[in-house]
């Protein structure tokens, strides 16, 4: 019977087949020991050469790294180790002999491993990341289908961009010009939510940004949720909300990756909510009370600017800053309209503020969320596409959603490949997708 | 307390807020039926004039269509329709009076709705369909969980095409030259079955074909898993796995949306394995016995060649023919290899056969589902791949996939809107989308 190696604890003493890959050989006398990965994880076989055939020891001397094979044995216990059980090989089938593999057990420099992205995912800590990804997508599909958001999938094409199209890839179209390729998906999840209520849209975002930073792709995946009747505060408590479900879930299902990726997941047990939520002013207090400057290149050189600055946005060490004393992500609400998009509500107690609100992963991860209750004043949302010279005719739809039963509207935005390192603890956001798109990079 | 029209049924006799837009009202003397849509449903309200105050009563009189209402009422089952409850309203808020709304209860061209594609889907049809087509999409997510198919996301920025460039959209990419949006993920995907043992991917796909069928759209979403170690009866057996459990799942969770349809699902109900599996050559016997011709255009007009000539693909009425006799789906596989892309893998008991498999929808709703076992012979790939004139060099990642531990592998398509076309019974698949992209249309 073929099973895969993540059920073998199933099949304790019993004969079953295994298909899969040459991962390792070791020899020990009269014994061999190869490991044998099928994608669900790798078992190790023994072969004791008193109790097979000539030919199938012969055979297993003939197999390469990333040989394909089907072997036949009796899954037992291992000896010493608990939870762990090996297979007792008694047949074997090659099915295909790799040639010389590139990728073996030792170091590789990250762009070898890169141009052979399409095998470098066979590696152990490649699958676990896969897996961890892939359990992240489910769980926000659950959570989103269990609380009655209705999947809205938004166009990639469009003609028109949601903030400006400086940044935006485009192809030719027919005898209409130009599309471009969407970057967010929430213009439209508006006309959704005033449809079905609560929807979302998940899938892949483009930004033509030549950004080579650890945490920036041009083509990356986004799940925006949006909701009519919430405001900002119904917003944040569907964040916390969504974001315990996922985390807790994720480590719950997913421990066998997470060991495999050394992630240490006493950091993320405690992500229930509620999480901190300070405004952005209260935050620019906390960066001047720890002393953390904004450095500003000017013209002559490099400019340090202390204290830091109201109505600056945040780079890598102002959000380290602001998450260090916390465990938990930290919500920044009410952001200086100025730094935001045209589509933020601007805070009826201070027009200088947008009711947008961001959310930063513990551990110095980053941004993982943005969002923001949406201006539902048609005067002001038309005022806010001509401040931003936005070209009003392409938003007349949009406009239209204000004309025709405008009611109080929120959602938010979150970077799946960001989510992935965080959950993963990983680096650098190329190894959180299967083919990671970056200005170098479209290849393989 | 704030609920959502869909749970009404579960608050007998309580009070509760409703928060939505008004569908339609009527007035029958001292009394009021506003009938209050929020995107889950629709509830019909009384407002009693001897039970109301005067500024409620008022505010009521002044609704136009879509105008945004809060409401707040008990409620109450209805007098003569069981299992049907309304709300006697007691109080009102207006958010927005709507501006005079253009699509009306009366019937409206299709351009126009088109035109209004943000306001056409607050209909209840446009409604009901997307439901459907959220579950359909949650229905294949789940399936695919359950079954430890990985989710595999392949990229969109793509430097080949699965089967040559000429319909390909394409964009500038920094200084790489061209990026193609991709029209397939199964190449990405056969790598990600080699490193996982079955994953699968759900995204957009595109096609830059001048089509303007009623089936086809150039940016449309699709989900194509892919196994090693699977075969081409072991394909078949998954598809009418698969399809079983979306199809009887969407039918027994979406009861209402399908009957806002006018979905007849006594044929839905008939979708259980086995399907009926005939090869392409037995296929073409049939539409012999039928008397089905082929009719293709030659210079100097139009031709009729009878009987069907075996090598030549299907149209709508020869699958038509082909599924008239069946009540489930029809599972044709074998297919002519000069017909068919280049990756799929020669029968090995007729090398003018490829192990392809088709599958057609019942009742004509055509083509849902194309797949294949693929070459795992590298030498074999490499001819079709000279073959077919396809850029060698930028198909090395892909023969490595028979260089390292090649095997036997399979996987399918299923495009999601003809999904949706199927199970809703569209007869247009520009409905089965939130915003269709067509070649004529990329507005709103």
């Amino acid at each position: 019977m073929w099973i895969y190696t993540d059920k073998i604890s199933e099949y304790e003493n019993k004969e079953v087949i295994i298909k899969g890959w040459l991962y390792n050989i070791r020899a020990s006398g009269k014994l061999l020991f190869p490991e044998i990965r099928d994608g669900y994880g790798i078992v190790q076989g023994v072969v004791s050469k008193s109790d097979v055939s000539e030919r199938v020891w012969d055979d297993f001397l003939k197999l390469t790294q990333e040989s394909s094979v089907i072997v036949k044995g009796i899954v037992k216990k291992h000896p010493k180790k608990t939870d762990v059980y090996e297979l007792q090989i008694n047949d074997i089938t090659i099915v295909n002999i790799a040639e010389p593999y590139p990728i073996t057990l030792k170091e590789h420099g990250v762009e070898f491993l890169m141009d052979r992205r399409h095998l470098w995912l066979r590696s152990p800590r490649q699958v676990a990341i896969m897996r961890v990804r892939h359990e992240i997508i489910q769980s926000i599909r659950d959570y989103m289908y269990q609380n009655d958001f209705v999947l809205f999938d938004a166009p990639i094409f469009t003609p028109n961009a949601c903030e400006g199209t400086s940044t935006l890839f485009s192809t030719d179209y027919f005898d209409l010009g130009k599309a471009y390729l969407s970057q967010s998906g929430q213009l439209y999840a508006e006309a959704g939510a005033m449809a079905l209520g609560k929807v979302y849209t998940l899938g892949p975002t483009f930004r033509a940004e030549y950004s080579m930073t650890r945490r920036h792709m041009t083509e990356f995946w986004m799940m925006e949720p949006e909701m009519a009747y919430y405001d900002l505060n119904d917003n944040m408590d569907l964040i916390e909300d969504f974001l315990e479900y996922v985390v807790q879930r994720v480590i719950k299902n997913r421990k066998k990756e997470l060991e495999i990726l050394k992630r240490d997941t006493t950091k993320l047990e405690k992500v229930h909510k509620p999480f901190p939520r300070i405004t952005y002013t209260e935050a620019v207090e906390i960066l001047r009370k720890k002393d953390i400057p904004l450095y500003r290149k000017t013209q002559n050189g490099e400019e340090e600017i202390r204290p830091f600055p109201w109505g600056e946005d945040f780079g890598a060490p102002h959000e380290e800053a602001l998450v260090e004393d916390f465990e938990k992500p930290v919500i920044i609400h009410r952001w200086p309209s100025a730094a935001k998009a045209f589509y933020m509500k601007r805070d009826p107690e201070n027009p200088d503020l947008v009711l947008g609100v961001d959310v930063l992963a513990p551990e110095g991860f980053g941004e993982i969320i943005g969002g923001s209750q949406r201006e539902d004043n048609i005067n002001l949302l038309i005022e806010r596409i001509k401040e931003h010279n936005l070209p009003m005719e392409e938003f007349q739809w949009y406009i239209d959603l204000r004309r025709y039963g405008s009611v109080p509207h929120s959602g938010f935005g979150l970077g799946i490949e960001r989510m992935v390192c965080w959950i993963c603890n990983l680096e650098h956001i190329r190894e959180a997708i299967p083919f990671p798109r970056r200005p170098n990079r479209i290849r393989p």
